[in-house]
This record gives C-alpha cells, structure tokens and sequence, in this order.
C-alpha cells in the first residue's frame, strides 16, 4: 500500500513534468504562429490546449485521491498541495498560450505583431519559453536554486515589456491602433506565462525546502 | 478536538467570505479610482490590496494545518481543498482590481478611459462587482443554484467586452493609441474578475454537490 502510494506520488510529479514540457512546445509554437502568421500551427496550439485541459483534471483527481486515501503529512502533504498548485499553472500557461495563438488566427494571412516590435517579441517569447523549461527542470531534479533563479529571468521580461510600452506610448507609432491593442493583450500573454513560470517554481522551493520564497514575484497567482 | 476543527473549518470558510467582501469593495474603489480620476481612491486600493495578500496567505496556512492535522475525508475534504483555491482567486481578483487603480494612478489627472467608453465601463464594472459578490453570497449560504447563475453573468460580460472590441477596432477610432493600450488592458482586467467569480462559483457549486460544474467557463483559473 505504501508503496503504491509513493508510487502514485512520484507518477503524478513526472506527469507534471511531461505537462510542463507540452507547455514549453504550446509557448513555442504560438510563437511561431504569431511571427509566421502561421495558420496551421495556430490550430495545432488551439487544439492542443484541450488536451492540457483533461491532463489537468486527471492530475487534479488523482491528487485529490492521494490527500483522501493517504493523509499525507509533512513533505509528502506539501507535495500534493503544490502539485495541485502547479497543475493549475501548467493549464493556464497553455490558455495563455492559445490566446497568442487566437489572435495569430484572427489577424491571418496578416501578422499581428508589426515589423517595428519582431526583435522585442522574439526576445519575450524566448524569455518566456526558456522561463518555463526551467521550471520544468527544477522540478524534476527537485532542485530549488535552479528554481530561485527564475526571478531574474522574470526581471528581463518585465524590462522587455516596459521597452514594448515606451514604442506603444511614443507620439510617433506607426501602425494602426488595431495593431497597438494585439501588442498590448499579446505582451500581457507572455507577461503572464512568465509569471506563473515563476509562482510554479516558487512551489518547487516550497517542495523542496519547506519555505515559501520571500517576495512579491512568487506569490501572486 | 472534532469540535475545534469544525469551528477552524468554518471560521476558514467565515474569513473567505470576509475576504470576499473586501475584494467586492476594491473593485468598486477601483471602478471610483479609474471613472472619477480619484488619485486618493486609486491609493487606499492599491494599499489594500497587500492587507489581501496577506488574508491569502494566513488563510492557506489555516488550510494547510486542517489537511495536515485531521486527515479530513470526503465533504470536509473537499471544503478544505476547494477553500485554498478560493483564497487564490480572491487574492488574484484583489491584484487585478490594484491594476485598475494603478492605471487610474498613471493617467491622473487625467481620465484613462475615453468619454464614449464610460458607459461600457460602467456596465461592466458594474456586472464583475455583482459576480463577485453573487460568488461570496453564494459561498456563505451554500447555495449551489446562485452559483450557478454567474454562467449568465459571464456571457453578459463576454458581450461588454465584444462591444468595446468593435469600438477600439472601428476605422474611425477618435481617441489616442495610449487611450486604445489602456481601454484594452483595463478591459481585460475586468474579463479576469469575472472570469475568477465564475470560477470561484464553480468552486462553491463543487463543495455543495460533490462534482464540479460542466463546460468551460468554470475551469479555467
């Protein structure tokens, strides 16, 4: 019994891990069909983000299943709660996701980002991608000062979107104003992928060191 | 012991509810900060908005010690598992509403939102305000069928927000690229209280019944 248990708890931390690596290729590909006004590719992301939906309500139940069965205590407890934490981070990176890939579909054959902001999001959407790799990383190999390390990843990001707003912002911005609200939600988008790249690797110092990390950039959902 | 548990169980869903009202208060606060141009307003929001965050994580740390000192089962189980993830909709609605007041913060004296938006603004501040105060009616009397309501709420929401889309992406946009980036994003702050009202409901509405609610609105957080 119990070691079925530490069976099912090291399943559903791998699984998060394979959802995790899902997340990265969803980011990777909406980038793609964002900068290719690539339609195809725009569907594949879109469709994909159900099946991210059902991986995380299966996780969710069996989660749930480990706290009913087992009362789990101390680290093993702290575990399950974060991964229930997680999950809900994982599927809503891939919402983020399929909202890029949305408005490359919607803006097709035309692409949606400006010619003017093609390096800032291609910066962004790096950014954004490697952020969720190591997320990944840090957990599987419990490794919670790769994890830490995402706070400075996420300090680019916010410079990165603070560069996006002075363009928005200038008197002098060259493109439509249809053009300036995409850039507007699509750096939001990939703001919060960052985001919860970051609270998911806070969850991932929780696990490991039984402390949640100080400051405001891990906490806020 | 039982005894105590059931009162720290219900004092947690008490508190939540607590919580529920002060988030309906920022949101009306930040509606007063962004329509009046009220810099003081702006302020006491975004100032409260900490004294939230810290109810979170007092609220999670209840939650963590009931599942790691009773063990619960079935009902309570799922009160326990529910109420952590209410208190973190809570806490992201509390963030959303700052961002209003932080855009209203950014603009004074001046409007953020352009005259022939107001009363698009007004509406849809005015629906995610009653969601969120519908959710935490809802969660105080158990009461699965008003939960079940917001679904309503959210499609009227989703019609708010069409509506300004067809007014920032009409030819004839009168306004400025920053008035455009700032109805956009505020927009969206307000889709996401709502959307969290929605998905706090479909919490309630899975600790009344015992299974979570059908369809899309309620599952992504």
């Amino acid at each position: 019994m119990r070691e079925s248990y530490h069976e099912n708890l090291n399943s559903v931390v791998d699984d998060l891990v394979t959802m995790t690596e899902a997340v990265q290729t969803a980011v990777r590909m909406s980038t793609k069909a964002l900068l290719e006004a690539d339609l195809a590719t725009a569907e594949a992301v879109i469709s994909a983000d159900a099946a991210l939906d059902v991986q995380h309500d299966d996780l969710e139940a069996r989660c749930f299943s480990l706290l009913a069965r087992q009362s789990p205590v101390a680290g093993e407890l702290r575990t399950i709660v974060a991964a229930m934490r997680m999950v809900a981070d994982l599927a809503r990176m891939g919402d983020l996701a399929a909202h890029v890939a949305k408005i490359s579909r919607l803006r097709y054959p035309e692409k949606a980002v400006p010619e003017g902001l093609v390096p800032n999001f291609t910066l962004m959407a790096r950014v954004a991608e490697e952020m969720v790799q190591t997320a990944g990383r840090a957990l599987r190999e419990r490794n919670a000062h790769d994890a830490a390390k995402l706070a400075d990843s996420d300090e680019e990001m916010d410079e990165l979107r603070k560069g996006q707003f002075r363009v928005l912002m200038s008197k002098d911005w060259p493109y439509s104003v249809e053009s300036a609200v995409d850039v507007a939600l699509l750096g939001r988008y990939y703001e919060r992928i960052a985001d919860h790249a970051v609270i998911m690797a806070g969850r991932v110092i929780y696990v490991v060191t039984g402390t949640h990390p100080e400051g405001d950039n891990w906490t806020t959902a």
